[in-house]
């Protein structure tokens, strides 16, 4: 045994699942391994054999046996990387996807590994983008809101159809014999940990976010389960736990099946589930009030801390001790932002400027970006409405679109690019006045994810855009990093870890060396044209009669004469 | 000689002159021949030896000279290829783009032919889109509007930089030297028929859509010129001519220098001057009032003949006898229509369907057209504003631009090609309903120009869009065409020509035998969608605090920064 700690952090992601081992004293990162998921994402068909079982649209399922994939290949991997005596790692924490989630047997085995109903869609992992629940969330919507029932505000007035009791409630209205099988209804973040234990817990992260739980009134009560449908009365206490470990604390330590499949001692530390946007935040340095966290990728998620219960508009969530134990989590997001980059790069460039990229040998991101650069905040007289993919905070509508307006015959694929980057950055904007007109401080900014790593032209825009610093985190893998801080704490001080997330953020977290300043007269442009956006947003987004709802409604009606031909 | 009569019809166009022979009996087009100007639009620096001069933006300048080839290069060679005897050839009619303008000496010598001024540019040509009078136009509205004008409702209350007093000013307010060396200050279509006849005449068709003339009230008063600049009191009699010729009469005969240069005889009847659009009408069979004439190209132009005069919403001129005599020509515009298809096609979309498009050995907006014909109305979730050249009619507003609404991941090209299609279509329903709101009836609709002979999608998306009948003119040159008309009917029925523009379009014009007729389904859904494009149309367009109109603003202040540096 060295002198050194270690722990390791497991990411299970969309597309893969990615382990890293980090050093407890200072989060060094020695060794990462990503593993692509054998199945990936499940959206057209079941894996063979039964790939003559199609999936509707809107599905997407995962195979759990890519879970255990993922803790066999990459775990043994990073020990093995980084020549670390399994000794020295004293704890294993995870994070997950989310609401990711599916049936399984009282033991734990997933429906979808028993024969009888491996051709059978609603015994698998529904995962987070699937989005066929939505009769379900509108029913969960409705008959909450004529309860009142008081969970309500806390999601912003609306629960979406990815969440944990939408998708449950399909399985039961679709599948009644699988949800009739299904012992226990868990998130697939709390089953892996189970994997790892052998006992089940139930992680307040995913509870307080995706189902209604909080640590003050627990689930919704059993009346609003009989209202939605009376065979769901009993549905927690049949199918879940009303036992909910908080995050941070240990879910228990690895058997000797889990030692064998990850290289790591029996008996080490297994910390609770968590959530990739929400162990992101200490990864990023941030465990007190006052500066927010964006995840920045496909989509931005949002994190800020409070140490009291306020309801901001259009919250996807605010959790009691969700993100840190001691304060409340607050979750904001929006649906569209590294996607809508991808569907211009895809679908409206040109051919010169891939030809420039491959030329160069650069992404046709960086060439846009690199011409984008040269223009000046109001130059292109372009606006956009940033809802490609609807909107999630603060309007919470997932029926909007985007919106380009200014376009002349002199307009160039650098200039929407540009727009569209300025959207999603005024799109961060009104959620940071959403925080603080809510009372919620929005001091600083930490960005980490995927995209602030290699934009520049695009932190500073958001710098420009909020009139805020915005810091980078320094790891590119925060969620990883942050699990493997999650697993410090609950291995604890007195193993080498650490007492507390603040304390292991303290330690093992870090801010990249630039930061991204406003530049005033940048900001004082990008105000005039946030007013712009502000007034397209409500013309737009608060009007159930506005022309982009009205055009929804008239594609809808297209769609239904298409599809009775 | 045979018994059969011809007249060559020439058209001048923005990049190149057409010559057409045509049949007096029956239209028939026997030989066409296209000279493409070898200066082409002068838009950057001046010919050598002089291409040290560079333009201002905005400039567009043609070289006269261009238009003497042009005689010399295609009417010889129609003559040759239809075998036709010139002593058959009874009359010579010609149509330019308009207001095409220029300083000549009183001789008719244009001042950039002289020596000592071919270095400066604003002894050359101003092409119709030469747009830098814009602060002249801006003094002509803006003194006309003080005083009270009654010409300025005639062409919609405002009147463009491209026209004849505009151009005029701006030679006068940045040359004044050139002013004043310029005896004769004329359109470019009535200085040809000039060097065809040796005799200066000035038609009335540019005289009154672009000079603010009028055959009941002549030009504006001398004290309106006086009003905008003391030096212009007496530009009508000391430059213009108080002398205005009907169209479809005789300019003169033939010289025997013209003889020379085109081949035909002299003393050949030619015509006095028209413009490219409105001889189109009654090339496309259109003599009475009630069917409106499309003419489709890179922008759209709407003529509609009325028996009086009516004041339309944004018209560009309401002209007596300006199309066909004894009635008031109306003519309308849409800013951007083909130039939107293009600017699309070269610049939003990506190399997949470039790529088709090569393999195939088709047009890329070919292929852009049969993905979107398989679209129906309203399934793409699409809606434009067609104004990405501003908005002529209704609004007379270049400082609009266009809009996009309803994009999500899932949008593609064609849908958003589509969408532009409607918009423009969404953009001639609004004319055709100002003019029907000002008792002008449109029962039916006759469209010419390039874009309908080659896009079944888009002339069927225009009658569904409008709910009416989409008949096309036979004629691919229906400018051409439209010229030897007039020659036909300058020459006279004693020579075998005709007697008026009605018996000439009656025998000469014809129409293909294709009519776009409008789907009830198909209508019913984009009478719902033009809804939504005119709430837009009044929201942006109509409101000078509009986020349209202030995006422009903040465009201007950016542009005006960076040019401080």
């Amino acid at each position: 045994m060295s002198e050194r700690r270690y722990t390791v952090g497991v990411d299970f992601g969309t597309e893969s699942g990615r382990a890293v081992l980090v050093d407890c004293a200072d989060g060094r990162e020695l060794a990462t391994t990503v593993y692509p998921y054998a199945n990936g994402v499940i959206d057209e068909r079941l894996p063979e054999p039964h790939a003559h079982v199609e999936l509707e649209p809107d599905w997407a399922l995962q195979d759990p046996e890519d879970y255990l994939r993922t803790l066999e290949h990459t775990v043994p991997a990073v020990l093995a990387e980084a020549r670390v005596d399994p000794s020295d790692v004293i704890g294993i924490g995870i994070d997950f996807t989310s609401c990711t989630m599916l049936p399984a047997t009282a033991d734990g085995t997933p429906l979808c590994l028993l024969d009888d109903l491996r051709a059978e869609p609603h015994a698998w992992v529904k995962l987070w983008k699937h989005h066929a629940a939505q009769p379900e969330a509108d029913r969960i919507n409705a008959v909450a809101a004529e309860r009142g029932e008081s969970w309500l505000p806390r999601y912003g007035g609306k629960i979406s159809s990815e969440w944990f009791f939408a998708k449950t409630l399909q399985i039961l209205d679709e599948a009644p014999g699988v949800y009739a099988r299904a012992d226990r209804i868990l998130e697939a973040a709390d089953w892996i940990v189970w994997q790892l234990t052998g006992v089940e817990t139930r992680n307040n992260c995913t509870a307080g976010y995706k189902a209604m739980w909080s640590k003050r009134d627990g689930f919704p009560t059993d009346d609003y389960f009989a209202a939605l449908d009376p065979r769901l009365e009993h549905v927690v206490d049949e199918r879940l736990s009303r036992t909910i470990a908080p995050i941070g604390t240990r879910a228990g330590v690895l058997t000797e099946r889990a030692s064998a499949l990850t290289g790591l001692r029996a008996g080490t530390s297994v910390a609770v589930a968590n959530v990739d946007a929400h162990v992101s935040a200490p990864a990023a340095t941030v465990t007190q009030p006052g500066t927010m966290v964006v995840i920045m990728g496909t989509s931005n998620c949002h994190i800020v801390l409070g140490d009291r219960l306020a309801f901001v508009e259009g919250m996807c969530g605010a959790v009691e001790d969700g993100v840190v134990p001691g304060l409340f989590g607050y979750e904001a997001g929006q649906s569209g932002v590294g996607d809508i980059f991808a569907w211009f790069a895809d679908h409206a460039v040109p051919p010169g400027y891939h030809e420039e990229a491959r030329r160069r040998g650069i992404d046709v991101h960086a060439v846009l970006e690199q011409h984008a650069a040269g223009l000046r905040p109001g130059e292109s007289g372009l606006l956009a409405l940033d809802w490609w993919n609807g909107n999630r905070s603060v309007l919470v509508d997932a029926d909007l679109s985007g919106l380009l307006v200014g376009l002349t015959l002199a307009t160039r694929p650098p200039e929407i690019y540009r727009a569209l980057i300025e959207a999603t950055a005024f799109g961060t904007r009104v959620i940071v006045e959403a925080f603080e007109s809510a009372g919620v401080a929005v001091d600083g900014i930490v960005a980490c994810g995927g995209l602030p790593q290699h934009n520049e032209l695009l932190m500073q825009i958001y710098a420009d855009v909020t009139g805020r610093d915005f810091a980078v985190a320094a790891s590119s893998q925060t969620p990883a990093l942050g699990a493997a801080m999650f697993a410090a704490v609950a291995a604890g001080p007195e193993l080498g870890g650490h007492a507390s997330v603040v304390d292991a953020s303290r330690h093992m977290a870090h801010l990249a060396p630039r930061v991204f300043r406003p530049v005033d007269t940048h900001h004082a442009v990008y105000s005039e044209l946030y007013r712009e956006y502000l007034r397209l947003h409500d013309l737009f987004g608060r009007d159930d009669e506005s022309v982009m709802k009205t055009l929804r409604r008239i594609r809808s009606a297209a769609a239904a004469k298409a599809a009775r031909g």
